[in-house]
């Protein structure tokens, strides 16, 4: 069993309001020296799978056919193995 | 300058209908080995600080009193240096 962990962000020509009223925000609170705020998804999901790589192209295939829309957005994958003790 | 690289988590206890709506669509697709589909936020930020603790102090207080509800949320930071080329 593995554990992937996915982030999916907007490409950085996309505007990302969402990140630009967290940046806004921020600044009202005092935090001056934070800049480039910029918001998306986290996904994490356990894959049965045979090994790192196998678990890897389902993930892979995941994000492609529903959970990043590539035209706006980038994903990274990274995945573990879940030792059971 | 340095980059956070944080992740606001729903914690394990927290009904997720986000993951829950993910997982069926996947299921629907196709992906029956994927499993425990969580989502959650990703949040990238510039910090300008004198050192890697400075920065996650920032960022854990930017966390602490805006970007994470810790009622229900956890956030994980990741800090890495801007090496500028």
């Amino acid at each position: 069993m593995f554990k992937a962990r996915i982030t999916v962000t907007l490409r950085p020509s996309i505007l990302d309001p969402q990140g630009k009223a967290s940046h806004h925000a921020l600044t009202e609170l005092g935090f001056t020296s934070i800049s480039s705020v910029r918001i998306g998804k986290f996904i994490e999901m356990d894959i049965a799978a045979g090994s790192v790589d196998a678990a890897r192209a389902q993930a892979e295939e995941a994000c492609t056919k529903l959970l990043a829309n590539q035209v706006m957005e980038d994903f990274h994958i990274d995945i573990d193995e879940i030792v059971s003790t």
